[in-house]
C-alpha cells in the first residue's frame, strides 16, 4: 500500500469558493493514515519549483472552516503555464518531498499541467496520483454540468444587474455591464436572472459565442429603447468581430498579455467606454453609463451560492476519495443526474486539459442578443437561495385635475 | 385644522434603502384621517410639473413591504435641479391639487427646492408643510451624523474591498479601485473597514478633501509595493490637483457636465484606466488592475446594512409626524445620541440646502493617503451585521529538503 504525503495547489483566477474546496480536501486527507503529511504550495505550481510549502496538517478545523468561507485563494495563485521543462522540475520536487497524491485547483490549464507532471512520474516508474479539482467562473470545463465559482459569480452578476436595473428605471437611459468571460459566455448569460417583471433589465445580453457586428448592436439598442425609453445591455469581456479580433483591441493602441498568449480583457475599463461612446455618438442618445463589473465578479466578500459552496466543498473532499481509493489520475466532475441533484465521476484528465466548454446553443437565443428559457432552466438551481426582491409600486395613476 | 392631500417624491441618485423611507412616510400617512390622499410623485420634481402621479393610498401593504426592500427609487427620480420659475410651477400644481404635506426624499438640492417651493407657498399665504427627507450616499448633508444610504453603500465598497484584496493577494499586483464621492470622502473612506489583518488593503486611500499629487502618489504606491510586494489603493473619483480640477479631466477632451454644472464621473472607468496606466509607465510595475465600482455601490440587490434600512424607515416616518404634528417646515437630520443610538430632529431647510459637508479632519489621516481610527470608530455601527468573514491560513511553513 501507497503511503507518503500529498500536496495541494490552487491555480489561475481565485473564486468565491476555490477556499471550500481547498479544506475539503485538506479535512479529507487528515483522516487518511496513509497520508503523512498534508502540504500546501503557496503560489500554485510555483511554489512546487519554489520549494514554498505550508503544513496544513498544523491548522485547527475552526480556521480551516474561516478559510473555506473566504473568498480568494488562501494559499495564493499563479498564472505560471507550466511547459514540459517547468513540469519535469515540479515533478523532480514532488519525488523529493515524497509527495504521491498530488491535487490541484484551478481550470483547464491545471488540469493540463498535471496531466503533463503525471506522464513524467509514469515514465520514472514514481507512483503518483494527480487530481485535477475543476474551479473557474468561466463555467468552461468539458465534462461539466458545471463548475465549482461560477453559481456564486453567476449571483453575483445577476444581483448586481437586478440593481442597476432598477437604478435605470429611476433614472432612464443606457446602462452597459461588461461581464467576465473570454471564450465562453456563461456569465454573462447569468445577467438574465436578474429579470422579473417582462420589461426588467437587462434587454440585451451579448457573448462571445457569437461574432459582435457594432451596426446589429446599435439597431437593437436603438429599437430597445424606442420601446422602453431605456435599455441596459450585459456584454461579455470577450466579445470579437467576425474575424475573431476583440472588440477591446479596438481602442487599446498597446496590448497586453499574458502567459497564455490572452489579451489582457479584465481590469481595464476600456471596453465598457468604447460602446458607450459609439453609442452616444452613434445614436445621439444621452446618459449613456458603463460599468466593468470587474474583479468583484469573483471575490466579492459576502454573495455567495449556498449550492455553489457545498459542492465545491464536495469536490475537494471527492477528489481525495478517488485518489485514495481507486489510487488514478484523473479530473473530478460535476453530473446532473436529477432536478437537482449532481454526483462526482473521475475522468481522465486528458478529457479536460486545455479544452474549452462554450455556450451550446440551444442556450443562446436566435436573436444572438438574448438567452433562452433552456439556460434559464439550467442556471435556476444553482444559484442557492432566492435572490433579493425587487418589487415595483402597482399604484394607479391619479387623474389630472387640470 | 388643516385637511388635504400629502405629496411624496423621490429625488437624485436612488440607494439601496430609500425605497424604506418611502413607504416608511407612506404607511404612516395612511393612518392620518387629516390625510385624504396619499400621492406619489413619478420622476421627482419632474413629475409634479407633469401632474404625474400615482394614488399611494391604493396600495396593498405588502406590496410596500416589498417595494421598501427594493434599491433604487421606486417612484423613479429626477436629476432636474429647479430654478425659481421651476418652482413656481411645483407650487402651482401642489395647489391644484390641494397638496398641503409635501415630502421630498434627496440630498441638499432636494432641500434647496422645498425650501423655494415652501417660500411661494408663504408669500401666497397657502398652508403648506414641506418636508425633507435626507438621503444620499455620499453621506454629505449637513446637520446629519449621517445620511440613509450611505451606510449600505460603504458596506458595499468594503465587502468588495475585502474581496478584491484577498484576490489581490493570491495574484499579486497593483489594484486601484474607484469610488463614487465628488466633494465628500466618506464612501472612499468606508473602504477602510475591509482591513482585518494589519496588512490588509486598501493601502492607500486617497479622498476629494485633500489635493492630489501625482508624485506623491507614485511614491506612496511604490513604498507599499516595495514592503508587501502589492499594493491596494481607494480613489475617490472627485480627486482633483491644487487648482480644483478634477484628475479625470486630464484624460477626456469632451467632458459631460450635468444639468447642474458637474462634470460626470460615473458610468465611465477612465479614471481608474488613467491611474493604471500612470502606475504601469511611471513605476514599471507588472499586472497593475483597475475597477470603477460604479452603480453597484448605490444599487446592488442584497446587500444592505440592516441599521441604515431601519433608519431609512424611521426617518421617512419621522416626515410625515413631524408634518401633522407640528406643521412645520423643515428637514429631519439624523443624530447620534449615544453609542450606538440616534434620534430625529427636524431642522430649518435652510440649514442643509445646497450645503455640503465633507469629512472632518480628526477623521483623515496626516499622510492624506489613509483615515483615522476616529473614522473607523464613527463608521463601524452603521454597517449593520459583521461583515463576511476574511481568514488566512496560519500554517506554518514546511523545511527545504534540498
Amino acid at each position: 500500500m501507497t503511503t507518503g504525503n500529498l500536496l495541494i495547489a490552487q491555480g489561475g483566477g481565485p473564486t468565491a469558493v476555490i477556499n471550500q474546496s481547498l479544506v475539503g480536501a485538506v479535512l479529507e486527507a487528515r483522516r487518511f493514515p496513509a497520508i503523512h503529511h498534508v502540504y500546501g504550495a503557496r503560489f500554485g505550481v510555483r511554489g512546487i519549483v519554489d520549494e514554498n510549502f505550508v503544513d496544513l496538517g498544523q491548522e485547527s478545523r475552526h480556521n480551516l472552516e474561516q478559510v473555506a468561507a473566504t473568498p480568494g485563494s488562501a494559499l495564493g495563485s499563479t498564472r505560471d503555464k507550466p511547459d514540459d521543462n517547468y513540469c519535469s522540475n515540479i515533478f523532480k520536487v514532488l519525488k523529493q518531498y515524497n509527495i504521491r497524491w498530488f491535487c490541484y485547483i484551478g481550470g483547464n490549464d491545471s488540469s493540463d499541467t498535471l496531466n503533463i507532471v503525471s506522464e513524467f512520474a509514469r515514465r520514472a516508474n514514481y507512483d503518483l496520483t494527480a487530481i485535477h479539482i475543476p474551479k473557474t467562473i468561466d463555467n468552461d470545463l468539458m465534462e461539466n454540468d458545471h463548475t465549482p465559482g461560477f453559481p456564486s459569480a453567476a449571483r453575483f452578476v445577476a444581483s448586481a444587474m437586478a440593481g442597476v436595473d432598477l437604478d435605470n428605471r429611476a433614472l432612464p437611459g443606457v446602462y452597459v455591464a461588461v461581464i467576465m468571460g473570454r471564450h465562453a459566455g456563461f456569465l454573462t448569460a447569468a445577467t438574465a436572472m436578474a429579470r422579473r417583471h417582462p420589461d426588467d433589465g437587462p434587454h440585451l445580453i451579448y457573448l462571445p459565442e457569437r461574432n459582435f457586428h457594432e451596426q446589429q448592436f446599435l439597431t437593437d439598442v436603438k429599437q430597445v429603447y424606442d420601446r422602453l425609453g431605456r435599455c441596459v445591455i450585459a456584454v461579455s469581456e470577450g466579445i470579437h468581430d467576425a474575424n475573431d479580433q476583440p472588440i477591446v483591441t479596438q481602442l487599446q493602441q498597446q496590448v497586453e498579455r499574458d502567459a497564455h498568449g490572452n489579451v489582457q480583457l479584465s481590469g481595464t475599463g476600456a471596453l465598457a467606454d468604447l460602446l458607450t461612446n459609439l453609442i452616444k455618438t452613434k445614436l445621439g442618445l444621452k446618459r449613456v453609463r458603463g460599468d466593468t463589473l470587474g474583479y468583484l465578479q469573483r471575490s466579492f466578500a459576502g454573495v455567495v451560492s449556498t449550492v455553489d459552496q457545498s459542492e465545491a466543498r464536495e469536490v475537494g473532499e471527492k477528489a481525495v476519495q478517488f485518489a485514495l481509493y481507486q489510487g488514478e489520475s484523473g479530473s473530478v466532475t460535476i453530473n446532473r443526474v436529477g432536478n437537482y441533484l449532481v454526483d462526482y465521476r473521475l475522468v481522465p484528465l486528458s478529457q479536460v486539459a486545455g479544452k474549452t466548454r462554450t455556450m451550446p446553443t440551444e442556450f443562446i437565443a436566435s436573436s444572438g442578443a438574448d438567452v433562452t428559457a433552456a439556460f434559464r432552466h439550467y442556471l435556476a438551481p444553482l444559484l442557492g437561495e432566492p435572490l433579493a426582491v425587487t418589487a415595483r409600486l402597482r399604484a394607479p395613476t391619479v387623474s389630472r385635475v387640470g
